[in-house]
């Protein structure tokens, strides 16, 4: 595979370097050069300064047969990516008349019979550029080839530099390098309530050696951890069957964590379980304070599966709206299963629905005792079955410890419609 | 200025170079040291390859004095920024007692009586390396001082990263290059329900001239518009009574919109106005599904002011649990001012509480009709002094929409409590 194309990616601004704009033009053309089977090798973020410029795309031709510049081509002194990467490849910038002419044209649609001088520079292109229409804005696209490699400058406007790669640059790649793409796939399975280190060692055996055509990234966030699956080959049906290999080896193992979800979020595997069951789901929530709510309707249409729910922040709601015993509250506290379990069992009663669940728990960062540490969770769900508790104890701050129990609560609710 | 500290700032990692993830830590450190005064002179991206993160951080030091390497830290095999720097500067892994130590206790406090393997490796450091805690995961930040540089290594999860940088590196940095930092001192006023647009007019003639000591910054989303201030001057003091001046030719302007909370979130705010009037409150929520009981239990101590609520996603709830008249319902609709008064009302009796939160609404992308398009919500606010609705026309998606009437109503929460 030592001939697959690579590519280097240059994006600049000093917008981008002191953090006012987040970057997100690079994580884009990513995705699409990925999606062609182009590697992308290296990545720098510059100012706009025309050394700092070149010194990136010297770096990046040295390791990459492509490399994608984008911002600097606009209308301002501190826009200065076009004539920096023109005196590097030696090439006079020269106005192009059919340029000119259609951005005469944009201006004077705009009521403006006069092109503002500064716009004029957007007309001028290095000797023997390839020209990428924009439909979106005045600066073009631009590809200057030499025998090293493919430059192409892109405007920093996402919408412009979105438009013109896919009107342009996509098909003029494919052309460029036509012999040498190949395909890669990606495939992720969701999983949540196991660490990363332990499903780590559980996949040990599982996984395919490092250097195989299919390779595994664990991601982990405070809701669980995806593995992305990536294959190489030289054809995408081929990819795609190294990873119905590879998943199938790996499925096993995960059983007991994994959901199914084209989102990623567990919410969707909730939603379609209660779509097949015919059932509607209501919660009680106190730790998580409407969190759990807040994600169930997250998504439209929602109404046809969840009614709603209470916010039982005060044990006063959790007796008089929810209906949880005085007794229990005062002989086991509001952080306690038998609390957990009644919450949820309230929740059906009240809202007359077939599922409910109840989370009862010490977000933190005050509240916890010897006996119930900050991240005790009791989580319960009720349904004609029966009620299912568990107790958990999450680690990290507040935050973590409230999207860590909606996430365990959605789990468990999860189960109990699977089961 | 030549003397300024500059940095050089490598994120590691390929789902940031295929894009799968967008790098947003590179912009926050960016903003971070920025603040400091301290100049991002390059950014780099790289693959989970021990050769390529080397590589940056070596073109890293030939231009900066500190470099900041995040992600590559975790305990799986593509995890390999530690040894890849260890290497580069002949420094020994080592098992470091303290951290291992650390490591076991978190582990044993989730119930697991043996460390894994893999992360032991996390307990490895470069000899002579700066250890900074991680209160919220498993790898610790490090320094690494050479006579030409600083490097630090930070993980790559967004949140662990942000602590170990606000909890430890900031101030290591402050003791590190103490005489070469400038003072650069921010300000933000918060507003919201105004557009950005709307502001940009009324302070034109406020504002201070673009070339100024102190510059300011529109900074807008779903929630307002925040104006970031910055002052730049030769000490502190000297910057801050320049900030003084802005804010005070500022303030006459903003008066309708704006909110004094130190978190920038108007919850904050409530919190106080609810505090200082020793009322509590409760919410309705339709549309909003969860969202605003969620905000205002984001933060600790939210079980002084805020008694619960209830989710009243389907009318079923809005009457039988809130008491939401079925009169109202048929003649008004379930988006209606009426039906918004009964919720708040509704949810002031049953809760027991002196203030009460409607909120009900068409979130989109389904539900719209030509007198009440998507984007409609009625919100009310009721306690002793009587009902206060307002109708709103939020633009965007269905996420917009509810971050909107979420953000609006809690407004109408504070201008009734401060009436």
């Amino acid at each position: 595979m030592t001939d697959r194309v690579g590519a280097a990616v240059v994006s600049v601004g000093n917008e981008l370097l002191n953090g006012e704009t987040v970057d997100t033009n690079s994580a884009w053309i990513g995705r699409r050069l990925t999606g062609m089977g182009i590697e992308i090798r290296r990545r720098f973020t510059v100012a706009d300064d025309a050394g700092e410029i070149r010194t990136a795309v010297r770096e990046g031709i040295e390791s990459a047969d492509l490399v994608i510049v984008s911002g600097g081509l606009g209308p301002t002194r501190d826009d200065l990516t076009r004539p920096a990467v023109a005196e590097m490849f030696g090439r006079t910038l020269r106005v192009n008349d059919a340029l000119l002419e259609a951005l005469r044209a944009r201006f004077r649609a705009r009521g403006l019979d006069e092109l503002p001088p500064s716009n004029i520079t957007q007309a001028e292109i290095p000797e023997g550029a390839v020209v990428f229409e924009n439909a979106y804005g005045t600066a073009p696209g631009l590809a200057v080839e030499t025998d090293a490699a493919v430059v192409v400058l892109l405007p920093g406007v996402p919408r412009e530099m979105r438009g013109i790669f896919d009107d342009h640059v996509r098909l003029y790649l494919r052309e460029r390098f036509t012999d040498r793409l190949t395909a890669i796939e990606h495939r992720v399975i969701h999983t949540t309530g196991v660490p990363e280190s332990r499903l780590g060692e559980l996949l040990e055996g599982a996984l395919p050696p490092a250097d195989d055509a299919v390779r595994v990234a664990f991601l982990p966030d405070l809701r669980g951890v995806d593995l992305r699956l990536t294959a190489t080959a030289p054809d995408a049906e081929l990819a795609r069957r190294l990873l119905d290999e590879a998943e199938a080896s790996i499925a096993p193992v995960v059983v007991p964590w994994r959901f199914i979800a084209e989102s990623g979020d567990i919410v969707e595997a909730v939603t379609d379980a209660l779509l097949g069951r015919g059932w509607r789901m209501a919660v009680a929530e106190s730790c998580t304070g409407g969190l759990i709510g807040k994600r169930m309707t997250d998504r439209a249409g929602a109404s046809e599966i969840f009614r709603g729910g209470v916010i039982a922040y005060d044990n006063f709601v959790k007796m008089n709206v929810l209906g949880v015993s005085p007794d229990a509250l005062e002989a086991h506290g509001a952080v306690s299963e038998e609390v957990a379990a009644q919450m949820a069992t309230g929740a059906c009663r009240r809202f007359e629905t077939e599922l409910g669940i109840g989370v009862t728990g010490v977000a933190g960062p005050g509240g916890g005792s010897r006996t119930k540490p900050v991240g005790t969770v009791w989580i319960a769900s009720a349904h004609e079955g029966g009620v299912v508790t568990e107790l958990h104890r999450f680690v990290g701050d507040r935050r973590a410890v409230r999207e860590r129990a909606a996430q365990a609560a959605l789990a468990l609710a999860l189960g109990a419609l699977q089961g």
